[in-house]
Parts: structure tokens; C-alpha cells; sequence
């Protein structure tokens, strides 16, 4: 059964983690259950803010949005040109990042993130989402998912290094791929696309059909993982092609509360291919932030 | 027995993981044996950075540093003034985020943070850490911690709401309190001192001893983690006071490889009182970063 | 005769630079005229954003407001470190800076800066201050200041070194300190208040009195520059006193299109003392921007 | 008679602001004199920073630099969304600008942007160029340009909308635009190059020869602007092409101590095509900065 849209009644009114309720007591200790070898695997890419260089711009992003930038306010380096040392001789580095991370990084969407009309997730009013920050539904109310991860790995299953451009992941595939998924899973999707950085990347990203993201709110999933941009795919032009009807972000963030987490690097959890794992996702707590980055953890 | 100074031989010449290299897949499945019920807690401080006000000078930090700085680049309120939505009528919410972790919120210290003389934690070479970022033993090498976590809550043991801004923890007390730790679990200790903030936060903290760092280390803990800002106590100019020998930093991070997590907010923690829990801690990855601001999470 | 409020006429319905269009060709070879010695002075504060260090916090400033950043993105200490140079040896220094200049440092406020009710000066829809920016009134409007500057050093005047926390200029005093003031002219009114810092700057600030700007809007100024933080004076909340009616801002800026330059630093011009001298204000062309850091310059 | 490289004698060995002492002010009432007609132009691109769109890559800018981000704190569609007034009514907007202004926006350099070996200009030790900022040779030591403009229209001589990307303009062809050039001026050349935006202007750069590098350091000018990205050209890497003996900057900036404007805005300005004219530019007082962001005008 597919949850109505905006009435996820049995979070009431003034849920602002969505299906992150899921995430019980009892889940978060099955979920431990399935860690089998122990070992952990990082699922982020690297955040590269060298500002004097073209490092940012290695790293795959969005085209034209505001890469990380990285600073050191003091370094080794001072030292070496002369610094004094601090009191008796202590050395210390320091440093500053700027990050907008929706489309340049790994990150965790919150559910003010995205919306129709004037209504956020749950009838949440949009109009509380402002200069200071989403008071509604910011990151910060997530703290920390730490459930079972269900691993999809479209590529391998049909054959592909990665996914061809317009390639869009139906729920029959899906439950082909992953028909244990259970409520409270964390959904972890692989394309393969970050394999095609730089040469095709910004040629648009394949991703999940509407279809799909109806059958996993349908699964009362915790979470969506992927390792695309957009969850959905992307055109030539970078932008979702659906209706409003038919959009990823509304469908699952937006209707159904579905948090989703964008940009993974999951080519070395395609190598160890488990069927499930302990999935463990802590966003920063960035009062009123429309989502994070993150690294996440693979627990295997 | 004491590891030596800048002589940890198991981990050869090129380590820049430190202690944490003790984090095996076999201590991981260890560690999460700890779980008992399930529940889920965020040792994290809010990243409050509403930039057009006084509110990120209401959180915890030291005084004189950089506070987060947070931007919505789009918001609600611009399409209650009348702004497009994006394409059919998708609306959405995007922002950005200035930090500078040290001293302003929940962190995770790099191996490049802190050194004396030329050299970092294992003989890296200081001149490494440049403008760029570090080279050597940057937070992007830590991963991920999976560890058990050992609660060490110093003023209830002593009947304390908090400690006092000069009470320094030896190595007895922590002893005392927490007898068994063993070799790679995360020592996490509470002063309570967040708890003054901010009346006489400001004051100077109060932290642990030389001898507790040395005690630390040698029972080849994988990290420690403290809600103060610096591990050790500091004075009134919020500057550490020991000699170089005894500088808390020095002695964990420097000479031992042992990184640290501060300012962690462990008030949910204390009320729970586990002696032990699953701690996972997953810095961002910024390539050549000297920490991360972290949400630590504690599986009880 | 006083100008009518927010019925700015001459101007026309579409006018966003409001009394900067005073600033005529013909003003500007007669302001020219009033230079006699050739000197020139730089009337800003210093920007010091060493981010590592207190010393932002060592220049005037509004409590509470975020303080520059200065980055510097590689350096001489980079090389000093080992760092290769470019090419065939070519060496550079790159840096970046962070700035929100209300209340930080010398800067020009745009007529989009405040306002009552739903519009700003001259009609414009508030509703186009957006995320984005300013879509009316921002700075880049200003183009440059090219203008007779009138000095008036109210402390001198008044055989002060500066004026008290609670002083408010009258219209009466300024008449009498600058009878000449001319149509297009710059009031450039000196108070002395930064030469208090740090010691009582924050214990609230002098500045004019409602009737003061009501006469220099009749006067017809094509700007109004200052050495306090907001024109009008300060409480000790560092707000200012006066009812919507008599806010310096709103008789100002928003009645009558009167750009204001705040937070000069005019103890050199006060050395100097000229009746009257070449302005030069050249803001940032920060599209939509609510001001600008500026470097005015005063050719005596 | 061309200056001797590091040589600079006439300035003593402390000098940090190179030929800008040749302003004095005798040479600032001459300048005042070229105004004939009153006009003033603003020779600033716009810095456009909004940072949740493209809005930022539609400006002219070296590829892979980080571009300006402006973001507002709080703004007019808070007020639509219901946010409350401050005290009885008043309504305001705030901002604040990241910028990187080297290769993104019209700036100035620094004394201190380049150099070879280990001194900067006048033998000022590079170590001392530090994450901290510029101790030596930093913007702030400018103060502000009010000097004679001389224009180098070189296309429209030519009789070119703009100059090829390959061209280089040499000395000979300075000399027979603009004879007149004395010491103390500032050359002011255009290229017509931001004309290609966004079509070819990665393709490289036209900009000055040596030769030219050579004639105009000779000539003892104050300063040299150019509407290119470095002075000099460059090629589709976007690097000088010269060794070091024919580097541009290192001939301009850091042997003969001659500021630089770079990446100017000059179409109206060659509409207007005066032979010279009164030229402002007032860097902000960025402390140890390598450079400014700035609005340069110039009156007519």
C-alpha cells in the first residue's frame, strides 16, 4: 500500500523527521545484527576546497554551483617562513570551509528541502523557511539514522559499468534486485555514474523512475541512498524532467517524508556486494540547514 | 606500559590513522555487542550560524574565534514574496555553511592539528601542511570510528553538577571510574562544564591531567572524547598552562597518534549513565583538513 | 523646505539612487574646485580579518555582528615549505575575504538597507529584496560619489575629544557648525566615538538627533557619512531609541533617498580640519547588495 | 631610462607601496585639472553572487577560480513570509560577500601578489607573506590612487572591435597611442577582450609584450589597468606564456614596484574616448591582503 500524499497520519502533525520514526529502538538493534566481517566502508567523496587551485573542480559536481573552499588560517608553512611558536614551542594548524552541499558533495537532504505550493512535508507552512534558517523541518532534527542498508546495485545486476545517461531505475527492477527491503531499510541505490566523472558526467545523470520512488515510500523505507544527484535522474540541462506529479523529491522527501542522501561514492561497496549492512548517517546538527554533508558509514 | 614519544612502532612510518589503525573488523563487531537497548543519542552541539543575528554567540565556544556562519541562498520567504517556482512548480530551499571548528562547536581533531618542532604525530614532516591543506595525516584519513565508548562522567562520581574551572582529572580518577577500558575503545569523559555556559564559561575549563593523558595513552585507547574545548583544562585566556612535556595535545595527539573528539555536548548521555555504548564518529572528508565538526553518535 | 516623504518627485517612480542624482556633471567639476593642497586621505577603517588570531576583534565593531575573514589561499609560507613555484619559478600570493560589513567596518548602506511597511524608498516593493539580492535599490545602483564633502567635527566644535554615549546632534548645532552646506554637498559629521574603543565603545553610541536629519534632508545632501555605526545614536542594546517616526534610518534613507557612509575613521581629517573637501565613494558593484565596504577617500 | 630591477632607490629599502609615491600632492591637483566635463564612470564589472542560480559564471572570469557568493541574512521575503519588525516597525536587509577577487572580478594588486625567489618587491622578505596576511606589501599600504588616466584604446587605433587573443601589444605601438604618457600617470589599456564573454574568452588573452612591460615601467607610471585578467597575455591554460625575465608582473609589480588594475570594465569609457582623464581607485584596506576588489572611476 502507497502512503497518501501529506497525510502520514501516523507521524501527526508535527513530525519533522518523516519516516525517520521509523528508526526505533528495536530497528536500530536489528539493524546491528547485520553487520557480519566488520568492516567499515566510507561512503563519501572527498570534499577537495584547495581554493588556490584547480583541485574543487575534480571532485564531481553540478556545473555551476559553488564548489567547497578550504582554507588554512595558519599552517606549517608559517612556521617554516618564521612564525613563533605558540608559548613554548606548541605548532598548531587551523582551518575554515565554506560548503554548499546540495550538488557538489555527499550529502543528507532535510525535509524542508524541497516542496509544491506553500506547504513543506506534513503541512509544515513553507513560509517558516527563511534567512535564518528552515524552522520547520531543518537538518538538525534528523541526529542520526543508524538502520539496516539494503544495497542496489543496478549495474551489476544487468551487466553495465554504470548506467547509460537516460536510464531510469523502475520499481520492478528494484524489486528484482532487493525484494527483502522491509520498512525502516535504508535504501541504497547504486548507478555507477560517478565513474563517468569528468568526461559525460554533466551529460545529464540516470536515476530512479517515478514508479520506483512511489514502490519505495510504499515500502515505508527510512531513507533513500544514491549515489547520483538528484535521487531522479538529470537531463542535458541538469534539471529533473518529470511533472510536478511525477518528481523523485516531492514524491518521496515532500509526500511521504522519505529523507534522502545524494552524491554517495558506493564503487567500493560494489566490490564487497553485500546484501544488506549496517548503514550509520550522522549530519552535522546546522540549526534550520536544508540538509548536510555526511559520511556515511558502511558497517559490513 | 607508556608508548613512547613519537616512536609507535607498530604502525610504521607512513601511519597517519594513529590509534585509530587499532580499529579492526574484530573490535568493530566487538564494539557493537555493546548495544543493549537500541536507543540512538547525538553527542553534538547545534551549528547555530542565523547570520543577522546574536544567535551563534548563544552556543558554547571560545571566545574570539570565528562562529558558523549560516546562508539560505534560496528560501520560503522568497516565494512568499513572489518568486518563481522551478519549472512546473517545484519550490526549494538551499543554503550555505561557513565553519571554523576548533572552538566553536562539536569536533574531531586531525593528527596535523598540533606537533612541536618540525615534525607531526610519526615523523611527518610539519612542512607539509600548507596553504592547501595537510598533506600528512589530514582528517580525511580517519574514515570512520566504530568503537566502543566508555563513559567516563567525572562530576557524578564525584557528586558534582560540573566540575569546577580547575579541577584537572588524574590519571587515578580516571581509573577509578572507568577501570575497564581496554585497548581501543574511545575514553569518553565528561567535565559538565557546557553546563556553566555562559556565565562563567569563559572563565577557563576545567580538563584532564597530564598524567590521565599519559594513562590514556597507554592504555592504547583509539581516541578520547571530552565535552570541554581542549581535552586538557585551560586558564583564564583560555590558553592550556602545562609545559610542553605535559601539553595534553602533545601528549595524545602528537606523540601517541591518538586523535580527539571536543566540546561534545553529553548531558542525554549522563542522564542514560551507560558505562559502555557503540560510538561512531565519521568526520567529513576534507582532503587536508586539520578536524571536522562531527555529530558523534552513541548506539546505547 | 523639507522634502515630502517616500514622494521623492523629481526623481520619478523608477528612481533608485534617490539623492545621488543630485550628483551632476556640473556638482562634480565644482566639487573638484574645493581641493587645494592635493592631499589625499583614506577615511576607512582597516579591514583585519586574520582568522586564526583575536585580531578581528581588535577594530571597532557592533557586538554580536560576524567579523571579517581574511584566507590567505597559498603564501610565502607555502613556499618556504617546500612549495614549487609556477612555471619557471614565478611565486604568488592569492587570498580571499569574508565580509558582512554592517557594523563591521567602513562601509555605504544601499537604499534597499531598511524600510517600514512594504516599501522601500521611493515605492519600490520590498518584496524584491529577495535571497538573491536586491532586484531595487541595491548598491551597484550608486555607481560612484564624486561630491564636496563638509566637515562637520562636532567634538571640536564643542572642545571635546569626543562626544558623550548619550549626545544627539541637533539640527541648531549643525547649522551652526556648517552654514555653507549646499545642495549635493556630503555631511561628513565626525563624533570621535571610535576613540573610544574598546574601552566604552559598546556602552551605546552619540549620533544626531531625528531633527538633525530632517534638516539635512531639506538641505537637500546627496549623502550623509559618519564615523558611528548607524547615524543616529545607539543604547547600550545597541539599538537605536527613536519611535519609526524619528529613526535616523527611516528619515534618511528611506524618506528621502539619502545614501549614509558609517563607521569613518576621520581622526587624520580631523588633523587636517578643511572646511570643506573632494569626497570620493566608490562602493563595490555587489549586484543587489544591501551596502558595501568602502574606502572613502577625501582630497583636501 | 628604464629602472633597474630591485633597484627602486629612490624609495628607500622599507618602500611597500612602490611607484605610488610618485603621487603626491602636486601630482593629485594636476590630475584633478584633466576633468573637463564632470562625467564619471564607474570601470567596475559587477560582482554577481547570487549564489543559488548561475547567475555568478554569467560575469567575465578565469576558469576554475571560485567565483563571488552573496548571500542576504535576512531580506524582504522574510517579511513576506511573516517575520516580525524590529522594535516598532522598522524592517531591514543584510548581506555578505565571500570573494576571491584575483581572476573573478575587477581588482587591484598587492605589491605582494608576485614575485620570484625569496623577496618580494624592494627586497621585502617573501617569508614574511603568511597565512596571517601580507606583513609587508599588503593592500592596505595603497591608500587610494587619484592620478591622471591616460587611455590606450588599442583596437579601436587598430580599428578592431576587440584585439585577437594572440595579440601582444608592444611598446612602439604604446608609444604611438599615447605619447603624452608621463610619470606619475596611470596607463589605462583596453583590449576590448571582455567583449568575447562568454564565446572565446577562454580561448587565452591578448596583453601587453614585454617591451611594453619595459616602456611603461620606464615612463615611471603609477600604475598600469587593463580591461585583460593579467596584464600580460595569456594562452588557452590560462598561464603567461613568457620566461621569467619577460613576465609581466614580475616586470611591473616586482621589480619596479607598479601597481596593477586587472580585468577592468572600459566599453563606455572608449565610447566616451577621452585622451585622459581623472582616475580614482580606492582599495578596500584589506590588511595583508594580496589585493582588492574595486570600483575604479573616472572623471571626465
Amino acid at each position: 500500500m502507497v502512503s497518501e500524499p501529506n497525510n502520514w497520519g501516523r507521524f501527526g502533525t508535527d513530525d519533522q523527521r518523516g519516516t525517520l520514526n521509523l528508526l526505533t529502538p528495536a530497528t536500530v538493534l536489528d539493524a546491528l545484527a547485520c553487520a557480519r566481517t566488520g568492516q567499515v566502508l566510507n561512503l563519501a567523496m572527498p570534499i577537495r576546497g584547495a581554493t588556490s587551485s584547480r583541485a574543487p573542480t575534480t571532485v564531481p559536481h553540478l556545473r555551476g554551483r559553488p564548489l567547497p573552499q578550504h582554507f588554512m588560517s595558519v599552517d606549517g608553512g608559517d612556521y617554516a617562513a618564521g612564525a613563533r611558536a605558540i608559548g613554548a614551542g606548541l605548532r598548531m594548524a587551523d582551518d575554515a570551509l565554506i560548503v554548499t552541499h546540495h550538488g557538489t558533495t555527499t550529502h543528507m537532504d532535510a525535509l524542508c528541502h524541497m516542496w509544491e505550493g506553500d506547504q513543506l512535508y506534513n503541512g509544515h507552512p513553507a513560509s517558516r523557511v527563511r534567512s535564518y534558517g528552515a524552522a520547520r523541518c531543518g537538518i538538525e532534527q534528523v541526529g542520526g539514522i543508524v538502520a539496516r542498508g539494503v544495497f542496489f546495485d543496478v549495474p551489476r545486476h544487468l551487466g553495465m559499468a554504470h548506467l547509460p545517461v537516460d536510464f531510469r531505475i523502475g520499481a520492478a527492477l528494484l524489486e528484482e534486485i532487493g525484494p527483502g527491503l522491509r520498512q525502516g531499510d535504508v535504501a541504497v541505490i547504486r548507478t555507477g555514474w560517478p565513474l563517468t566523472w569528468p568526461d559525460t558526467y554533466w551529460s545529464g545523470q540516470p536515476g530512479l523512475a517515478p514508479d520506483a520512488g512511489r514502490w519505495l515510500a510504499g515500502r515505508d523505507v527510512a531513507a533513500v541512498a544514491c549515489d547520483n544527484a538528484a535521487i531522479g535522474g538529470l537531463n542535458a540541462d541538469q534539471l529533473a524532467d518529470e511533472s510536478l506529479e511525477d518528481d523523485l523529491h516531492l514524491i518521496l522527501l515532500h509526500r511521504h517524508g522519505v529523507h534522502l542522501i545524494e552524491m554517495l561514492w558506493l564503487e567500493e561497496l560494489a566490490q564487497a556486494a553485500p546484501a544488506d549492512f549496517v548503514l550509520v548517517v550522522a549530519p552535522l546538527k546546522i540549526e534550520g540547514g536544508t540538509g548536510s554533508p555526511v559520511s556515511p558509514l558502511a558497517i559490513l
